[in-house]
C-alpha cells in the first residue's frame, strides 16, 4: 500500500504562512493558505507568502484548498496562490465570506471555485475525505479537519480553544474528537501557540462580563473600544454592553467596517435596529450615550485608535473624559507600538484600560492534553508555533504516553511519510518565503534586503566622475552626493576632504598606468571607505560611478 | 525667599536618559546622567544622550553630578557630558567603580573629579546638602537622595525596590525614610517602572533558590546561565549554586567580564579560589561540572548567548544535553529577539528554562505606597516610567491622600518651582535627545534619519547625466544605478524603460527651452517617480545628478 505524505510548506517556526499539503498517490489536498507579516529585518516589505513551487510542479494532483478559519495567516496568501493554482476552495460560511471579500478586492471572484461546507459534512477529494468538525477560536466558524485517507485518519485541529460557553454557536464538538479517537487516529496535527501556558484558556464570555462592568463603572464617559476586527464575538459583546447601557455604537477602521459588514451579511452578528450610527453622527449624541469600536489595538500606526492617540484622526478627537479600552494583548513584536498608543492617550488625560480585557483564542496546556486524550493519535505533529511552543507541545504529548519517536517536530518542506504502522521524514521539498513589495511578488530577495539594511544603517555616498574615453583623462568630478549620512551643510569640510581622498585615489591609479574603470572604482571606494571609518566610525554604502564621454 | 527649581532634562516618557537638575539661586546640582538606547526608528544610531544646553548655559552654577546607581540609563551619558561640563561626580563605591571603567575606556579618567560617598553621608554643594540613603535595586550600592534645600527636603528614590533579604548588604533604610517623613518632606520623586503591577516585588534571594533547584534537577548536564552583567547579586547566586554542586564557573561576554572584574576589585562579589576557570578550560572538565555565565539575555545579536544560539560563537558549541537558563525578562522591544534565541537553542536540542527565573529590581504598587506612607511628601513627582506608569503612580499617590493638584506629571524641560507652600510649572527650558552615531555626536538629526527610513523602505535609484555646459547638450546618460530596489539582472527591461522615461523628460525640457539644471532634475525625478509608482507601487529615493563639462 502507498504511503501518506504530510508536507508543511509554510512557516512552522514563525507564526504565519500556515499551509500544509497532504499527498496520497496522485492526489494532493492543501490545508490553509496563509500569509505572514514581514519581520523587522524585511525592510519595505508589505507581506510574505509561501513558496508553493511544490504544488505548481504537481498542479494536476492538487484537488483543493481546505481552509480552517478566516484569519490572514490562514487565508491571506490565497489571492496570490490562486492565480497560479486555481483549484476549488472549501470552507465554512464566515470563512468563505471573508475569502470572497479578499478575492473581490482583487477582481478574482469569478475565477475561483468556492464551496461552503457545514460542520459534520465531508468533502471527497480524490483519495481523501475531509470532514469538517466544529471548534472554537477567536473568530467564528473555525473548523478542525478529520482527513480520512487509505492509511488512516489524520486530525488537523486548525487554531482552536475549548469554549464551553461560546458567544455565538456551539462549543467545540468534543464528542466527535472522542469518536474518532475510539475508531483510531493515525496522526494529530495540533495548534501549539499556547503550549507554554498552564491551565485552560478562559471563555470568550468572561470578557463580555468584564466589558459590561467597565461600562457600568464609567456610565458618564464616552467609551472607545479597540479590538481585533476579526473577533466578531468580541464586537458582539461590546454591542450588547452598549445596548444594556442605552448607548449608540459607531464603528471605525477599514477592516472593522469590512468584517462587520461580512458578518452581518451571513447573520453572524446581531445589530438591533437603531443601534448603529455613523462616525459623523456621534456628535449628535451626549458623550455618555456613545460607544466607538475601532481597529488599532496592536498599535498599527495607520489604524484608527493610534491615529486618535497621535491626534491625526480626521473625525475623532480624544477628550480627557474619554474611557478607552484595549480589548487585546500585544502580538509579540508589537509591545512598544501598543505602549506608545497607551502613553499618547494617557497624556491626553484619557483613562486607558488595557489589562485583563482579553482572552486568547488558542488552547492552553490542559486543552491540548484534552484533545490528545480524546484523539489518542499514534503519531503527533505539533503545528502552529515557534520552535519552543512546538517543543512544549511535544513534551505534553510525551507526558501523555506518546513515544518520543512518534512525535515529529517538522521543518518547512519536510516530507513526513506515514502508513498504519510507521512514520518517517523521507525527503525535503522546495519551500520558503516570497516577499511582496508593492505590486512586485518575489522581485525583492536577500541581496536587495541586505542593501536596504546597509542603506538604513549609515546612508549612501555617491561618487560621480566623468572620464574621457579616448585619453582616460578625468574631465569632471569627483562629485559627491550623500543621503542619510550626515547633515551636509554642517559637514562641508568633511565632504571636501572626502573628494580629495577620491581624487588622490584616481591620481594614484593614473600614475600607475591603471586604466581599467572597475579597478579605479574599487580603489576610490576602498580609500573613501577607510577614510570615513577612521574619521567617523561609519560605513555608508559607497557607489562610485564613472561616466565615459 | 527664593524658590527651588526641579528640571527633568532627559527622557521622562521613555526609559533612559535619566537626568534631573535641581536649582536654587546660584547653585545647580544634577541627579544622574544616563543614556538611552535607540528606538527602532533611529536607524544606524548607537546611543542617545540628553541635550544639556541648559546646564552649559549655566555652567558656573553647576556644583556636581550625584549618581544614584551604576546602570547605563543613569551613568551612560557622563563620558559625553563631562567633556563639556567638568564638575565633580558623587556616587557610592560600586557606582563610582563602574563610572571609572567608562571614563578609562575613553581616556577621561584623569580629567574627572570623583568622590565616593557612603550611605548616611551628606555632601554639601552650594545651598544643597545631598544625603545618600541605602536602597535595594538590581545592582548593588543603589542610593536614594534626601536633598536638603533652604525651602525643604526633597527625596529622590532613584531606581529602587524593597528587599528585606538582599543577597549583598543590608535592606533599604526604611527608618531614615520614616525619620525624614516625620520631619517633613517637601517633595518625593519616585520610581514608576512597576507602578502598574500589584503587590510587592519578590526578594532577589528567591531567584537564588530557584536557580539552586534547577541546578539540583539537572545535575548531569552542562548549565549555561544568561543574565544582566550588572546584576552582581544574581551572578553571585549562580556562583553559589555552582559551588554547592561542585561545578567550576566560566564567564563569557565583554560586559560580564568587565563588571565582575570591577565588582571583585571593590569586594562586592565573593569568588572563592579555584572556582573560576577560563572559557578555554571548560573542555578540561566533565560537562556536568561546568557552569557558564554569559551575556545576551536580551537577545542582543552580538552578545555571548545569542552567538551560541546562532552557532557562530568561536569557543562554545551548544550540545543537545545542555541546560540553558535565561535569568531575565525581555525589556519591552526585545521580545522577538529573545524568542529567537530560545527557539534557536531549542532547535539544537537544548533544554531552555526562561520562565520565573527572574525578579524585577523596581518597586511594585505596595512598595511605592510604603515609601509614600513613610515620606509623607507635600508634593509628588512620579519619575522613571512611561506616561502610563507615571500616571499609575499618580493614582496611587492620590489614593494615599495627596491632593491631585500637588501631583506633577512633568515633561522633559519643565521647570517645577517650589517653596514651602506651593509648587507650579513656570517655564520650559531647552531639552531633547542627541544622537550618537559612531564618533559623531549630534551630526545625525531628523532629516538624516528620515532619509535613512526612506532608503530602508524601497532603496535608491541614482540617475546620472552629463551635459555640455556651453550648449546644454546631453553628452552621456541618463545612466541608472540602483541599490535596495530590485534585482537588476531580472529587471533589465524595467531599467531600460526607466532610462527612456528620464530621456523623454530631458527631451521635453529641451524642446521647451528649459536649461535650468535644477528644473531638469526635478522633471526627471517626478516623471520617474510617477512611472515607478504606477508600475510597481514603490517609491524609491531618486537622486538625479547632472555633471557639467
Amino acid at each position: 500500500m502507498s504511503k501518506l505524505k504530510i508536507i508543511p510548506l509554510g512557516g512552522l517556526d514563525q507564526i504565519g504562512m500556515n499551509i500544509t499539503a497532504f499527498e496520497y498517490e496522485e492526489d494532493i489536498i492543501v490545508v490553509d493558505c496563509g500569509l505572514a507579516f514581514p519581520s523587522d529585518d524585511m525592510l519595505g516589505i508589505d507581506l510574505v507568502i509561501p513558496d508553493v513551487s511544490y504544488l505548481e510542479d504537481n498542479y494536476e494532483k492538487v484537488r483543493g484548498f481546505f481552509i480552517t478559519h478566516g484569519h490572514e495567516d490562514h487565508i491571506g496568501a490565497l489571492p496570490y496562490i490562486l492565480r497560479r493554482i486555481n483549484v476549488p476552495i472549501y470552507g465554512t460560511k464566515l470563512t468563505m465570506a471573508l475569502i470572497d471579500g479578499k478575492l473581490e478586492e482583487l477582481g478574482l471572484e469569478n475565477k475561483a471555485r468556492r464551496k461552503i461546507v457545514k460542520y459534520g459534512q465531508t468533502v471527497s477529494a480524490g483519495h481523501f475525505k475531509v470532514e469538517f468538525i466544529r471548534t472554537n477560536h477567536s473568530i467564528a466558524d473555525a473548523a478542525a479537519f478529520a482527513i480520512h485517507t487509505p492509511v488512516g485518519t489524520v486530525v488537523h485541529t486548525g487554531d482552536f480553544k475549548v469554549d464551553y460557553t461560546p458567544v455565538f454557536g456551539d462549543p467545540i464538538n468534543l464528542a466527535r474528537f472522542a469518536e474518532l479517537g475510539q475508531k483510531g487516529v493515525l496522526a494529530l496535527l495540533c495548534d501549539s501557540t499556547n503550549a507554554l501556558r498552564e491551565g485552560f484558556t478562559m471563555s470568550e464570555r468572561t470578557v463580555g462580563r468584564t466589558i459590561q462592568s467597565i461600562f457600568d463603572e464609567n456610565a458618564g464617559s464616552r467609551i472607545i473600544v479597540a479590538t481585533f476586527a476579526s473577533n466578531v464575538d468580541r464586537v458582539q459583546q461590546i454591542i450588547n454592553a452598549a445596548l444594556k447601557c442605552g448607548r449608540k455604537v459607531a464603528v471605525d477602521g477599514r477592516s472593522m467596517v469590512r468584517v462587520l459588514g461580512t458578518a452581518a451579511e451571513v447573520g453572524y452578528i446581531d445589530l438591533p435596529e437603531g443601534t448603529m450610527i455613523s462616525l459623523e453622527e456621534i456628535g449628535n449624541y451626549p458623550k455618555e450615550k456613545v460607544v466607538l469600536i475601532t481597529t488599532g489595538s496592536q498599535g498599527e500606526s495607520m489604524a484608527s485608535l493610534p491615529r486618535m492617540a497621535a491626534s491625526i484622526h480626521r473625525k475623532v478627537t480624544i477628550d480627557p473624559t474619554d474611557v478607552i479600552i484595549l480589548s487585546s494583548t500585544p502580538i509579540p513584536g508589537n509591545e512598544k507600538a501598543v505602549s506608545k498608543v497607551i502613553n499618547d492617550l494617557t497624556a491626553q488625560g484619557a483613562k486607558v484600560i488595557f489589562q485583563d480585557v482579553h482572552v486568547s483564542g488558542h488552547a492552553c496546556q490542559e486543552e491540548i492534553k484534552l484533545i490528545y486524550s480524546l484523539v489518542k493519535p499514534r503519531f503527533a505533529v505539533p503545528l502552529h508555533g515557534e520552535f519552543r511552543h512546538r517543543t512544549a507541545q511535544a513534551g505534553l504529548a510525551a507526558d501523555l504516553g506518546i513515544p518520543r519517536e512518534n512525535i515529529f517536530l517538522l521543518e518547512a518542506g519536510d516530507v513526513l511519510e506515514l502508513d498504519e504502522e510507521s512514520a518517517c521524514v523521507t525527503d525535503k521539498v522546495q519551500n520558503g518565503r516570497i516577499l511582496v513589495d508593492g505590486l512586485g511578488v518575489g522581485d525583492v530577495g536577500n541581496i536587495v534586503l541586505r542593501d536596504r539594511q546597509l542603506l538604513a544603517q549609515h546612508g549612501i555616498l555617491v561618487l560621480v566622475t566623468v572620464f574621457e574615453h579616448k585619453s582616460g583623462k578625468l574631465i569632471a568630478g569627483p562629485d559627491i552626493v550623500t543621503r542619510g549620512f550626515v547633515y551636509v551643510r554642517e559637514s562641508e569640510e568633511l565632504m571636501e576632504e572626502a573628494r580629495e581622498v577620491a581624487y588622490t585615489a584616481i591620481a594614484s591609479c593614473q600614475s600607475r598606468g591603471i586604466t581599467d574603470w572597475t579597478r579605479i572604482k574599487t580603489e576610490m571606494k576602498d580609500e573613501l571607505s577607510d577614510f570615513l571609518w577612521k574619521r567617523m566610525r561609519r560605513s555608508p554604502m559607497i557607489i562610485p560611478i564613472i561616466m565615459e564621454i
